[in-house]
């Protein structure tokens, strides 16, 4: 999104916006008086003005123009960090008395002075809204800013305090949620595209679909995530029958053994690194068993994100193992035109494909020893199991792009997320179904071995 | 509460618990398999099993008895401080390069571990609530055992964001309110003692009463605050036609011009610390202004907590200032049995009774400064006006006792509470009203003075 | 309620109100105009101003004092009635030439035109509550003037389309249901007296407790009939543990067995005569089993309303032989203070009491054929069996003047009920547990008689 | 809709359903046991199967194609009309003895059967929508079957008394309303229509628009009538302005002046003849005055549904005294393509239009004496005025073809509601400002006049 044209433009703006603030002949700026009444609200002693105080500050904040709000992020970053002389007199007091008090004092000396800024900004009717949108503009510069990188880490750390998992609410989603809601399950969608009124109703009105998200009560009816499901026999090994439109029969809920969560969706980019898909998940596991007892199988319906990418950066490896020459040259059939769509060819290709893929998760890893797949990161994390590879589970022009066409199914095994969960995040070990371990052997290998 | 047995018992018994903790043999004790379980907990990285796990800890707690409870405290206190190395690395860290990264791990290095065992905890279902009680229990605790102060200024901390007024939700109680709820606004009445349901539907349901609690979501049922509030024409001095049962006649609330704040309760004790009153009263003064745009006055009536045992104190120090001779001796009928019932009495106690509240709340102060006062320190540093002394404003046993029946109205004037809270914070002036500043003079200057 | 001097004292203050009536020199009397108001609304032919003449006319009514009032209805069921001459020119038409048009003009010509003066006041907001409030009013009459009959009768015809079944809704009382419909459930509670609120929370807070109550959209928050409901393992014998306070420990949902309708109160007198109890029990055992699909048992514990008159009038009958002669003399017995305090005595009189209360369900009859016991008229008429007559059951002075203690219990099984009903209805067969047919053997004859 | 190809085929399927039904052979036919079901349902005498029979009989109909469904409504229309012989006797009762009692029952035996067995089809769940969806039906048939009227009149009269004003709720129906009763609110709208959900929420969501519906808690989420507004500070002369897409400024509500009535639509066909709009408007004129006490005009923006028809009808009699010459030869203009869009064509046509149109409100009537327009007769009979014919007011298509673009304000004015009503009820009296009743003069006069 930020193009480098883009990146020296606020690098550009920012020095402006920063010669603004310190030049004293221009009072009116508006940042500069933004920065005034930050630091007359952090140094009132009582909640008198403070919430008048806080709402003013978010409104004017509100009509900066990109350099000065650059500007004003830098001076969060630097003119609200802690105070050097205090620490310093802190760390004095702490090593001279090691106690409770000192600790204190040092902990207090040492946290951004930023952080109590916000804490007040959050008196504001809608300030918990306001503060998430303003980190969102944080989160904008950052990539050409990363002197703003402290700025962000506070954000984060006190949302996720005030976001705590103890403070969220469950909702259902369905055909008598207010449209003012709905409409933003159609806005937020991130993974399978909700088109129109019409689509959204087929994924929440039918029996065998649930929708269900988590609110935070300062954002009323904003949700913060939301995840989709599909009441099943069986796992499913492709997404176009459970997007289809026109679907006549339904599957009577207490006939459907399986949970399929085929979409979740993170709503508030200004809340990225605070989580909630795996609490979402669980919660939802739990209620889904109460209300359905019968369902004993929760999987996803996953996208691979990126697939693709990480193949063509193998292939054009000539000495990556992650492909053998045979496969190596079958491959070359992905070259061609809507090789998806005939059968000749995507008959050869799905052996190697599902092969690679399972390369892909079970050996591939990025610097950090992780996954390379974002998706399997959050379920492995979560203790989910990989269960299944699912060969052309997705012709959809974005997956075909990203991944062949090649989806995945996780499954949430109540008894076992824990053990999984401490194997992958101990180790980074990826648990995986014995189907998917057996795609990696060679074709050949799979005659004499007799497991 | 703690009687001095008790205190002792509480030593005694804690002593014992710690004694249990660091036996190795007895690692079937409740407290110390507690302590391993939030061990656990904090060095956790995913997830996966924290809700579990923080629900399990909680569960363990609420059997405690006694004993091992400040036991529990006492290790919360000293095993889940800061760690100590990593500090001095921090500090050495921070010292050879200042910088975002050195002052970040020095504040995080700083906080004590159990701020983060707090946040994990709040995972579990009830959480919120489960702390609330925890921290009412270290409070009890506080008195004997000053050592737990850290812990306890942790939890403020902690609820001090949580329960920012942001995350609170104004909800008008009246006779359509569930019980569950108007059962703990009965119970938590602390200022004027609702004795039965009659009693609260009298003062919530006639059209010119009103009653608004804050809630906050994660102690759903459960307000933190309410105050009550009757409509009148003036400003009233005395509590009793308030309360009256059996009033036939209500005052149209078109007809009031006046708001009178005559209760207000804090609900959770272990939310001591975290103010709410302020933010409520300004709440409910907007929204009663857009309901009853005619309504010009919002005053309290309030009770004078230690007016009494204030001017014992006085009359027992010959050299006080506070009292002049003439009434000095006046103050003896206040011996005389039911003086508040005998109008030859209490006429010659006016003035002199009245004359002394007005220097108990202009001049009087504690060690610190401010008024001797809690409840006039309270709506002062909210910007209030000390508006009117009232004489038998309240003939309870309670406020004889407290106050020899003397009331007090504060005045909320939108126009000045911010300049009466600076006045008030910075200087702990007393705004009070003329009338007032008058009680003061002797009452011979009162003839040659016109005004 | 209306002895015998009302009653006169309504016939004579009928007769002056009657009199004011005529009077022409009394315009201003409030029920003369009440009725010009009335003729106005019925001649109308828009309703422009339906609405508004509506609520004058409920306003003018409801200032009545009982003289005027009487001598509205009088007006009502004589001046409103049918137009005499129209049913004759309607008669003539259908018996020239029968058709849908000339029956269709017979049956409007018939009705009463009050009918159609109670559907235009019902246009008024608050008109149900006032109609039905009206119409106790004319119950009240009644006793003392059975010319109103025909007006009570045309109430009673409307309602019942109005309060049809599938108008009602059904709703759970639980402490979370606001207070204003609380109180009502505690003023109509009509079976076991509700004490206060601390006895209400006893029957619908603890999880083996429920309480359902059906509600018309009209009539909002006022119930029209409720059951209290208790889940036990059996079919209990007694009221008292039920209604016990402080109960510790509560059935655990799941494990019961047996739901409870322990008492059924109806709530609207003005809708006697519309019945609603009966839809309300089977919509209620249908959401129990919902709820709790291991509810295996359905029964009443009912009071006996008059046996204890009936057992008199039979004593008093030497020819009865509805007592025999060693049953005869152990009722003395019951003249006996506190006879069922003292086991010597009540084991006496155990099993005659019992045998005569068998005599009084299954062979006593009313004049009309039907049991002389209205609760088991009401019940059996549902198609509930006469399952258990309780020794004992209810100790309380008003069972043990009713009853002598005795209770029962029904029970709904939902396999007979309509052969129960039909057997019921038909013949007026009281279906009975062999249990209970049992009990009228005479002890003797148990052993020779076969079966 | 009912060709008459439709209505022979009705009528040829019914002779054929009316065999099945009477032939013996045939038990199982559908429609056949269905009236034995509704024979029994109407004889028995308890309550107990009630339930369950009218859901079994609404079921068993839901099934019926259309040939058993007519014959189903000839045997209500024949078989359970009332009971001759009853009546017979019931004639004979009253003529020898009249008085209440044979009233009564000369009433009841003169109601058709089906009345009650309506009211006993009711206690169905879904009994309501279900009779509802039934009379929709009977409608349908009653074109080409007259006899079907009775049977179509006692729905009526049920629906009359069962949707009584009393029991119908307003609802304010906005962007937070849940879907499921948007979805409706887009298919019924019958005046403008709502294309699409974008078009529904710039009709209910901005802050210059409201939309009030009723309901009736027997349909729960279907509305029966419903109304949009639109703020405005004046009286609006054509629709394209209030529908716009893309309006960027709205007008604050507290500076509306009038409230425009732009839509009203009935939702249930099935309860034609059951009048609700009257008491919606004057209900949502009350509420908005509540809300904002500053709007003090009510006005519709109405339709002129068969303006063109009647001119046609009007130009092809030569005699016509609606139209004089002149305008005659101008209305030749009107067969000019696109003659909306020309300004020189249009000019003409306007005074020659408008005249016509005034002729059309003010003088042209119907057989029945009253005003042509049917939306003239609703407006008018509810009191209003007809205050002002807008030229070009709508060049839809639809207008264009139904009234040549004109449309009319009527205005509500609560002071002369009801003088207006009755002049309209008594005399067909067509209340219009000056301003129309100015139109009518002949374009000579306007010249001297000096206004």
């Amino acid at each position: 999104m930020n193009t480098s044209f883009f990146g020296e433009l606020l690098q550009t703006i920012s020095d402006r916006g920063r010669a603004l603030l310190k030049r004293e002949r221009a009072p009116s700026e508006k940042s500069e008086s933004l920065i005034d009444l930050c630091d007359h609200l952090l140094s009132s002693r009582g909640e008198a003005s403070s919430v008048a105080r806080a709402a003013d500050i978010l409104s004017q904040y509100d009509k900066l123009t990109t350099g000065p709000r650059i500007a004003f992020f830098e001076a969060l970053a630097t003119r609200f960090g802690p105070d050097e002389e205090r620490m310093k007199a802190a760390i004095a007091g702490w090593q001279q008395k090691p106690g409770d008090d000192t600790v204190s004092e040092l902990h207090a000396a040492s946290e951004p002075r930023r952080q109590e800024l916000f804490r007040r900004l959050n008196l504001a009717p809608g300030g918990t809204r306001a503060l998430v949108a303003m980190r969102e503009q944080v989160m904008d510069a950052l990539a050409r800013r990363p002197d703003l990188a402290a700025l962000d880490a506070d954000f984060v750390h006190l949302f996720s305090s005030w976001f705590n998992r103890g403070f969220l609410v469950l909702r259902h989603i369905d055909w008598s949620t207010p449209a003012a809601i709905l409409e933003k399950i159609i806005r937020y969608e991130a993974v399978h595209q909700i088109r129109d009124w019409d689509d959204l109703r087929r994924r929440i009105d039918p029996p065998d679909r649930r929708c269900f998200a988590f609110f935070h009560p300062a954002l009323n009816d904003d949700p913060l995530i939301f995840v989709e499901v599909a009441l099943e026999k069986e796992i499913p090994a492709a997404i176009a029958p459970i997007l289809a439109s026109g679907r006549q029969e339904f599957l009577p809920p207490g006939q459907a053994r399986t949970a399929v969560f085929y979409s979740i969706s993170n709503c508030q980019r200004g809340l990225a690194g605070v989580s909630f898909g795996n609490f979402l998940i669980k919660q939802v596991v739990e209620d889904l068993c109460r209300e359905l007892p019968k369902l004993n199988t929760f999987v996803t319906l996953s996208p691979v994100t990126n697939f693709a990418s990480w193949l063509k950066g193998e292939l054009a490896n000539d000495s990556s193992r992650a492909v053998n020459a045979a496969d190596r040259a079958v491959f070359a059939l992905l070259d061609q035109n809507l090789w998806w769509t005939d059968p000749v060819v995507f008959d050869q290709l799905k052996e190697p494909l599902l092969r690679a893929a399972a390369f892909y998760f079970l050996n591939a890893r990025n610097r950090r020893g992780a996954p390379v797949d974002a998706v399997a990161r959050f379920h492995l994390g979560n203790g989910a199991r990989l269960e299944r590879i699912n060969w052309l589970g997705d012709t959809s022009e974005r997956s075909i792009k990203q991944a062949y066409g090649v989806m995945v199914n996780y499954l949430y095994d109540l008894d076992h997320i824990e053990r999984n969960h401490e194997a992958y995040a101990e180790n980074r070990e990826v648990v995986a179904s014995s189907a998917v371990q057996r795609l990696l052997r060679p074709p050949l290998e799979l005659v004499p071995v007799a497991g």
